[in-house]
């Protein structure tokens, strides 16, 4: 069940830790496919792996959107399905999976041009939603998310290609520096970090309450941070963060009485569709990782009005 | 073994939460017992409840300072002394306790007239040491030490009558956003807030690794943080944070490649000394709480040559 040919990006397979130079474009087509952001908004794009707009919704339609969350985890027909997921040690939904088709509001999101033209732009070609999630970091007992890659998960469990997608968190609540705002590594994405151990089936069940797999070593980690830092996202309600599918990123636990709240998009060029997973894996569930349908998304013609 | 007098901060006796007002002055004497800070700095320290003094430790001295605590960190002897805590889950050590005893630099940090003449001027009398050690918050892997006030612990489990003492905390170490940096919660020294449930005897060698028991509820701490905020100390290694010992305080975990180290010290009135622990509870050691000697530490003439 190996693939015959070489894998660039190849992980989990027993040969330790090592980082390896990205093979793959970060824009693509020159950030010329379409024109949502500044030309230098690409180049800084480029060169740290991320984007912060702030201030790109409205207060009302950011209420609006919280609103439509909230309204979803409190709602039991979605509580109790499998795209819930909850805290350790509690019932209180974490996330909520697949949220563009399970709201017609957040699949409207998920069209709206201010979101998916950067992608577009930054991918230079359509693209699909490869995952969306709703997340809910509660106040006082929020659980640290340990360093990652996502593409090193996407490539391993998913079989996703190459890096030709990127992550869009909408902030529905304001992130500070008490309540474990996201974190990422500037230009970590340039390195792919190969992790150590295999992977058991259904792995996905318990990575999204506490990894154990695709985990970097310390020494990958701390080498990427000595080269480019780490950025704290501390952003209003109402801004959004874009990172590439590489960029190195984690968040701390939150004991302040402050929520966190977001929208989660996951957008894949089509031209990178999904393969099979490696070590001959099984696909994880399609509200993970799409794969019935790796069609275009189509753009709305103008911003939504939300509220 | 009940006190048989009304304790006006009787907490963990089953009568459920309740906020308190705070009974004795923050600021004693009116801040005339020494002159160490302006008088505007003592009116935010009442205000407050807490102090950051920057850049007061030279960068020679800092390391001076951090050297010595990680030597003592790896000397086995101190390392298997009942005063040191390991890491859940790993021998690294986290803290060493009654540091001002076990090092001499550490002793003559603790009577180094920048630090023991501002807890002089603050609490109108002469101090001693109630409590001394130095913290190491490994990086990556930090643990989280959820909101307490430190006057709820003292006064229950080591018989502190009163508010007439502060701590001190010596960063060692650049704290930023991302390290999980000391949050107080501004005004909060101004309310006590009276705990649920009982505790258990050497409930402290547990309690140094995990709270259970003087744990704030969530309603009460809801009702600080909308009244005080949260400041979180970012400052750069070098500078010092008093605060009261009443002050809601608390820290995130931290999963990034950098440790926090302190040197963390209380000093108490020596109008203030310990009596009987309440509920009957046996006292702690001395290390944790020091009543085997309550006479005043002499200040030094000078600021050490510490580099």
């Amino acid at each position: 069940m190996r693939k015959p040919i070489a894998d660039w990006y190849a992980s989990r397979n027993d040969r330790g830790s090592a980082i390896i130079a990205r093979q793959d474009p970060v824009v693509y087509e020159g950030g010329n496919y379409a024109d949502a952001v500044e030309e230098s908004q690409i180049a800084a794009y480029e060169r740290d792996g991320f984007l912060l707009l702030e201030d790109i919704f409205s207060d009302a339609e950011t209420q609006v959107l919280l609103d439509e969350v909230k309204r979803m985890s409190a709602d039991s027909s979605i509580v109790s399905m499998e795209e819930s997921i909850t805290e350790p040690g509690s019932n209180e939904v974490r996330s909520i999976f697949r949220v563009h088709e399970l709201s017609d509001m957040l699949g409207n999101l998920a069209r709206d041009p201010r979101l998916i033209n950067v992608a577009r732009q930054i991918l230079g070609s359509e693209v699909y939603m490869h995952q969306s999630r709703a997340n809910m970091k509660p106040g006082f007992k929020g659980k640290e998310f340990y360093w990652h890659s996502d593409f090193e998960t996407w490539h391993v469990e998913d079989g996703m290609p190459r890096m030709r997608a990127l992550s869009c968190s909408v902030l529905l609540s304001d992130n500070n520096a008490c309540n474990g705002p996201l974190m990422l590594v500037p230009s970590s994405h340039q390195q792919f970090v190969s992790c150590q151990g295999q992977t058991p089936d259904d792995h996905y069940k318990k990575s999204l309450k506490k990894q154990e797999y695709g985990v970097p070593d310390p020494l990958s980690l701390q080498l990427l941070v000595e080269q480019g830092g780490i950025k704290p996202m501390m952003a209003k309600a109402g801004s959004v963060v874009f990172f590439d599918c590489n960029t190195m990123h984690g968040s701390n636990g939150n004991i302040s009485p402050w929520p966190r709240a977001n929208v989660f998009m996951v957008y894949n060029s089509t031209e990178n569709a999904l393969g099979a997973p490696m070590h001959g894996l099984k696909p994880r569930p399609e509200h993970i990782a799409a794969r019935r349908d790796f069609s275009a998304l189509v753009p709305q013609e103008a911003p939504l009005a939300l509220a």
